[in-house]
């Protein structure tokens, strides 16, 4: 049972020893990751490994200068991208049509079940990885520093390296609360107030809250960390660069 | 290196034996999916778990009748849910600002991350599995079935059983095929020759050609089996149902 092992021990790393990684070990992290299941063995994604300083500094300002960018040795940028596909159809008399939303969700899932194989085999190595949202937030820029053609777009991305902390495992929601049996039930407040009853009471909540003087988890969330403007405002500017890069074509 | 083994040995299974999961291993396995990294640890996901025949019979109609969603005794349905998060938000006098497409795609990544996460948990007890990419294409007939409310759309899903075939490795591009140096390199016809060549000349593709009477494997994929049209209907669908569960509200 070494894999679930592998998969109850993960913790998100956020400090990085200056060490790099060897590149045969990255290949085989990233072969890895390329034995996930893939639409139709089509593999609509695209791995950017970016080690270079230069470019690793313009990465951690486009993921909102988070200090684990510039420390970890290696970024993954993962693309749900169909300019390989497309070009290799145009080269063999084949008219692609996959200029549309659902060929761009297909890639994305795609590019996000690589990531998680990458992620597994990262750690199991003892690496230490962890995800940046970010890269929906900034994918036009991302873009532009990393050169992505039309077809091509970030959907996440991974800073990979050996850790430099030992944090303690991370709060989960009990099982029942995220697992339906059968068909969906639908939330009760008393259901509601047990699922989130632990999260709730952990001294970490209680350091928030006197932090951010707020009354409960929920507004530190709704109203501090992942606002309804911030969300608005970069809802559009995902949804342009989806277009700009050629997803939106539904005629 | 055990890990590694198993992801290298992962295949899709589309013929199950007829012996039902255990209930703790199966909740072992979704235990160790929901250890996966989530956006601010907000596990913005459900799983629907579903078991019983009647039910089942329904999904294998919304999954195009494909076999295996009749034969595997598990159907696990990943879906982006804000729903009870957001419920969580007004009980605890908190305004949600969840209903926009960055807060779905957020949640689509959360759910896919859990899936490949329970996909490589399930697979080292010897279960197989296989991917449902038909989960966006039907995502409307889905949601009835399961009985989804505002705030939840599938995203994918996945047939977990004991395996009743042992099929070979699927072939998969060269590794520098899909990944990129430092920034992304433009693809050359050469380079698109080079990373096409196995594929193209595998004898299952000559197989293809001669079924199909088309030229070209691409011609296959293009014309056949993913296309422009089919993608099209599908787009418009799809985002019906995103924008109909409340994620395109952009004021």
């Amino acid at each position: 049972m070494q894999t679930f092992d592998n998969l109850f021990n993960h913790r998100s790393i956020r400090k990085y020893r200056d060490t790099s990684v060897p590149d045969e070990l990255l290949e085989k992290i990233l072969l890895a990751g390329t034995r996930a299941s893939t639409t139709g063995n089509m593999q609509v994604y695209s791995i950017v490994v970016t080690t270079q300083p230069e470019l690793k500094k313009q990465l951690w300002e486009c993921h909102f200068k988070q200090d684990m960018v510039l420390q970890a040795p290696v970024i993954l940028t993962f693309c749900a991208d169909f300019n390989r596909f497309n070009t290799w159809c145009r080269l063999r008399k084949a008219e692609p049509g996959y200029d549309n939303f659902l060929s761009f969700f297909t890639a994305a899932i795609d590019a996000l079940l690589v990531s998680q194989n990458v992620a597994v085999a990262a750690e199991e190595t003892g690496l230490g990885i962890c995800y940046l949202g970010t890269a929906t937030y900034m994918a036009d820029r991302i873009i532009e520093v990393l050169g992505l053609p039309e077809g091509v777009v970030p959907v996440t991305a991974l800073v990979l390296g050996y850790p430099a902390e030992q944090p303690g495992l991370t709060d989960r929601l009990p099982l029942d609360g995220v697992i339906h049996r059968e068909t969906y039930r639908e939330y009760t407040p008393a259901g509601i107030d047990e699922i989130y009853r632990e999260k709730e009471s952990l001294p970490l909540t209680a350091a928030l809250l006197e932090e951010n003087q707020m009354e409960t988890l929920a507004q530190i969330f709704a109203h501090k960390r992942y606002t309804k403007k911030d969300n608005v405002f970069f809802s559009q500017k995902y949804l342009e660069v989806i277009e700009k890069q050629g997803f939106m074509n539904h005629e």
